[in-house]
């Protein structure tokens, strides 16, 4: 008898969604460099590790957050709204809603795909509609695998 | 021999799982629609697609977010910090604990009434301990489930 | 025919999985308990519960949260950001890149060690690089578990 982990589905779920979760913590990662190279911090004590200020610019300093890394801290809270959901559903899919190997590849590359997209569309700041279109695109797909995994269950 | 993924408990886990899911994807169409009615967004390239203003207008636009909308971004949040841990904790305490399907049921339905109703509280702005209450309810039927499977496992 | 869900690699994960989760709901706590300190709320229907304010005062209430609070709710959000996409990874990890017991364990233990000591650094508003070092240390032991998995289904 083979396990449900031993399927062709599951490889492409653990494929997938490890590589959701691979973009998603880049987002940690171009924080950071952001951060440093713009030399904005959201603590107090970050500041004082890399150069003194006064009280007075440091306070300016916290009170004003850098509008790009303001962007891709929205970006960032954008995966987290999406990505964990979509790993959570692709599961519910797997296990539950019997999909062909074609249907569990397409689900995941599309959505996998819209939020590259989606990224790239909120950091270079790309005129509207181009944004709103990957992440219907990705929420669509999550849609669609819940609903299945629903239907499967009831 | 039946596998884990055909017991009753399995089946309400997915069910529910995905139901929460569904009710936290669904706070993000909110935002999107009170967005558009409110024309309040948090980009400058979403406004230009909407219409043309002048770049003090635009400034004083992404400077102060319309009150209604910061509501619903707290309430997202809130389901954020929520949901997706109730759903990795279902797993744990489904595969872990080994709880009768009555367990299973009630903890997942009193999760699931105790998200809707919060949200419910948080977007009317209905006067506290309401929320609060919604809040707790969940909170400890969490805790009660990873307790169970963190027992089960020392 | 043992399950995967009956060895001690699966243990191990359920194990550290969910005292992750409750390191990171008490955060939810903290919040709250800071909140009712500090009489800072983000909503205006929390203050007329515990006390009438003036609208003036109110209105200048709810536009400055308290410093202590802000920092509560970045050190919460580093958790969102951190903690689900461990436990997913973790889950991956487990399931499909075949660890040993004892790399499982390591993994684990370090992650979560390193998940308190930056709750504690940033709590505590220590002197970087010690916030930055205990936030690495999870990081690359995240990437790690996830990069095994990834492997493992190329």
């Amino acid at each position: 008898m083979a396990s449900v982990f031993e399927t062709p589905q599951f490889e492409a779920f653990v494929k997938y969604g490890a590589l959701s979760l691979a973009k998603m913590l880049n987002m940690s990662l171009l924080t950071g460099v952001v951060r440093m190279a713009k030399g904005s911090f959201a603590n107090k004590e970050d500041y004082t590790s890399s150069g003194r200020l006064s009280p007075d610019e440091l306070k300016a300093k916290l009170a004003t957050p850098d509008p790009f890394l303001e962007r891709i801290r929205r970006c960032h809270l954008n995966d987290m709204e999406n990505i964990p959901p979509f790993i959570l559903t692709g599961l519910f899919f797997v296990l539950a809603a019997n999909p062909t190997l074609d249907s569990c590849n397409w689900h995941f590359r599309i959505f996998l795909a819209s939020r590259i997209l989606h990224s790239i569309c909120y950091i270079l700041a790309l005129p509207q509609p181009s944004r709103l279109l990957c992440f219907t695109v990705g929420f669509v797909t999550t849609c669609s695998m819940l609903l299945r995994a629903i239907a499967a269950v009831w």
